[in-house]
């Protein structure tokens, strides 16, 4: 092999009992397939983070159910995470842990009559107290009370967020770090349907399109930007999106972890070469797509990503 | 094979030139695995219409740049689709052909050096012109100018919608025909980045929740409801997530098509059987998940429930 | 648009009650993603047809199971396909039917203690009773008893195609009409472990190589040569690998349909572009990837092509 | 949430800079998703070791390519895999490392003319050089020479793996540790081509089934079973339908990793559930299915299990 081809001999992994999570990432930098990918995930990373970029964090997928909380707060509060777009249900699921609610591990072929005998409502493996939505609803009813009645989105999260008091809550965190939440679909989500509610009998008026500025202008004021998309959905879009009728040219990193595939042309499944062609991602971008469950790569990533920061 | 099992013996398929699209869902109806899938679908969508249900249709994906704009103005304008929830992308993309543009179909493959050089946005195998943005820019900015200040998201897009001079589109379609169209991460499309932009000097003003209201009184006032869910994302769970405060048990039938999968809990990818935990779909609903690319089975489907419905 | 570019606009897809599959094809080959790929598998295999090309047909998946075997069985008998190669399943499945077995159809989420109940062995939705294999048993160890002592494999199936009384089998279809039928891992079935039982106490002697020439011999004297790929597998490797020794540089058509994905670097997901770095498929052959369920795509193309030749 | 019932509280993971691969899976073990499987996989494997069961060990895709080719020698090295059943195309790049060739790493979309330029051949994102397989037809015509010439499958994967000379290859590894190497479909490889082409002027006698009493007896005389099961294909079915025939009731243990799904009713992606149908995996068993490419699972679930059995 002439040395001056892109290509590098496979190093195959070596695997040692008690070897750390970047030891082994260490290992897979030199494999292929998604191991390689993984790898690859984790080096950029490291270089968003060492080069002082803005880190826009895309949320979508169950993570909080599926036990994934406490690593996306702890991102917040150690400067991994430096803006968090997500959807309506995430925050839901936080709040309700934060409320004292627990969020339960079973499996999948549980059948429906346990499930209604029990009142469990059912996120794949993952299982939840109906009764839950009652300590939700009047915990945001009281939030949605105290409110200013004209917000924009951010702030209207920002509200809610200020209303829990639990350390391990990625609302929390964020209000502690001054991590702005964006949540675009808000109303598509019990926060939505509560608001519904409360709006019957009392005002409450959150602009749709009003924190888009707030958006635009943390993006292009940002020397160096990098986005991690953890699936895809509107997080994805609208983050992407930021770059659409900006001169930046797109994001200098991004990391994508999903389940999806291109071929059937969602934008949820969309490569980073597409990116490319609508200038979100600029053509010289440090980019990666792992094809992963999101449990299992981000905490790979993140563990990863501690060991090589701490030093 | 004793009768009173729930099992009937697989017909094998048997095709004949010239065959109608019909009848091959019918030789498919007695057939397993996707094939089965699919003509039960056909099947579902017949009841649906047959019984009068309120037809609720969740749109995401990147439909109208694929080609299937024709097939979803003309379900509106035939009835099949009672309410549509949808994306602003897919909203955007009508609206660009109704504005004298083009998508145009190449190859996956074409590189970067040739999208820059002609300026060409990329969608899998789907290319856009940049300079359609231009155009799509002065006529948002236009329709904006002359919208009342306060809005909810629903009557935004009418009012989007009745700027559009074109039978085939999917926006005219619906004003035409009285279909309400929502749209909750609106802001998260170009039609939200021009509403940015106008914004940084005049004043508009759409409320994020104003519509719900809407929405719910139109679901629990159908007697019998039906969802189509053409992948998952925001429409899916925006139409699922109206019965979690109702007393109705959700929906009486249910198909979706999707390449998502269950094991990574995504509400994308859920199956209808954990609907069911959640009252979002009936104990006793018909249902069916379709795992397809939806260019490929929502024309089959809509081919077939045309020629049941004509007789 | 400037003409010379290599894309087309895209034309969007009208539905018409009653229109024949063909039609539906032909509105679906100016589509785009799946559409669009299942409509070039159309022409493609048209194509293959009217060159005169010869066609290897890779069947893997549990196509019989599902009801695909009167396609399949017709497609042998009206000269679609000429050389078959296949797994040890398929065959046995068919057998089952041949021998007055059917397979049944009812729903994935049947339970264990139901089919332990009724001796039922499940195949996702497919239902199998325990008792034929029983059947098979006997017709097989006959079959064994009569057969020369050194044969190789594609004898050996030939053999058992000839014990077949049944127009619709899809072995006895290719009896009669003289397409061989490779199955290059044989022992993995049913087949081979009623071989294994009839080997401990009779002689059977098949070599695992010997095939392998009337192979290669059949691929090299074809002046065009397409290569139609259900699934992955045993079948699509032992297809492909054909050209490795050749100087033939690969096939002249090649059509995938899969759910496999190229990420996971499995040779099943594998795309041509790979299968054309290694000579596999030429560099100008007319190619395509349908990703699809193949019970959905397969009938289509093949009522599509029916009508095409019909003419 | 009462106690009786089979749920447990989802315990966030909390990610440690510096931790070892097992204390993260043991994070992942109380959560849900992919991670929870991922968890229960290493948990599975562990009791399968300590619990003296016969491991048998099914490898499909481009697991040598990828990387993965140490882990899987140390495995065997270790007492980690008994009997392991393999394809062709693994045995052939553990060859070629062996023989002194490399696979390299390089980008899925270099293009096909430097590969034709450079004579590279595509695996994904890794690249073989064509000149390696020249060193491999010497090699095996050697080989090929020297055997008896009636052998069956498994003998003569033994006597290639004895002309091995290099302790980190898989096939030397399973000399030296007296582990049996089924390949049923090798004739669908280099090896099977090599063959073929030895045979035009030599003869070569290697029987299809006559390793199958083997097979069964090992599989018979132990007192309990587990398959780890690397994607699908014929080593999944092989392993399995060794249960078929016999009163075994099925495997004690199953583990799968795999990017397949059930619907599409290929047995590479059916469940354990399906097996147990069958009688190949027990009711009781403890059984796994992760969802996962597997060269970023295999590689965490060995770390796991290394550490989890050095105390």
């Amino acid at each position: 092999m002439k040395k001056e081809l892109p290509l590098k001999p496979i190093k195959h992994a070596k695997i040692i009992a008690g070897m750390s999570v970047d030891e082994l990432i260490h290992e897979l930098d030199s494999c292929a397939f998604g191991a390689g990918k993984l790898a690859c995930a984790a080096r950029i990373y490291e270089n968003m983070v060492n080069s002082d970029s803005l880190k826009f964090f895309g949320l979508s997928g169950a993570m909080v159910p599926a036990g994934m909380r406490q690593i996306i707060s702890d991102m917040i509060r150690d400067g991994y995470i430096d803006v968090l777009v997500t959807t309506g249900a995430n925050l839901v699921h936080d709040l309700i842990e934060s409320l004292g609610g627990n969020h339960y591990k079973g499996t999948e072929d549980i059948g429906s009559a346990f499930l209604k005998k029990h009142r469990l409502n059912r996120i794949f493996d993952v299982f939840l107290p109906e009764e839950y939505f009652e300590t939700l609803e009047q915990h945001l009813l009281g939030v949605y009370a105290k409110m200013d009645k004209g917000l924009n989105i951010r702030e209207f999260i920002y509200e809610i967020g200020k209303s829990v008091d639990d350390h391990n809550s990625i609302l929390k965190s964020a209000v502690d770090c001054n991590v702005p939440v964006f949540c675009p679909a808000v109303q598509d989500s019990m926060i939505g349907l509560h608001a519904w509610l409360y709006k019957q009998t009392k005002p409450l008026k959150v602009d749709v399109f009003d924190d888009m500025r707030e958006f635009m202008d943390i993006c292009y004021s940002a020397k160096k930007t990098g986005a991690i998309m953890i699936g895809g959905g509107v997080p994805k879009n609208f983050i992407l999106q930021s770059m659409l009728l900006s001169s930046k040219g797109g994001f200098d990193y991004f990391i994508q972890i999903t389940t999806d595939r291109p071929e059937p042309g969602g934008l949820s499944g969309a490569t980073f070469e597409e990116a490319k062609s609508w200038d979100k991602v600029k053509e010289s971008a440090k980019a990666v797509t792992v094809y992963s469950d999101a449990t299992i790569a981000l905490p790979l990533i993140i563990a990863s990503l501690r060991e090589r920061l701490k030093g």
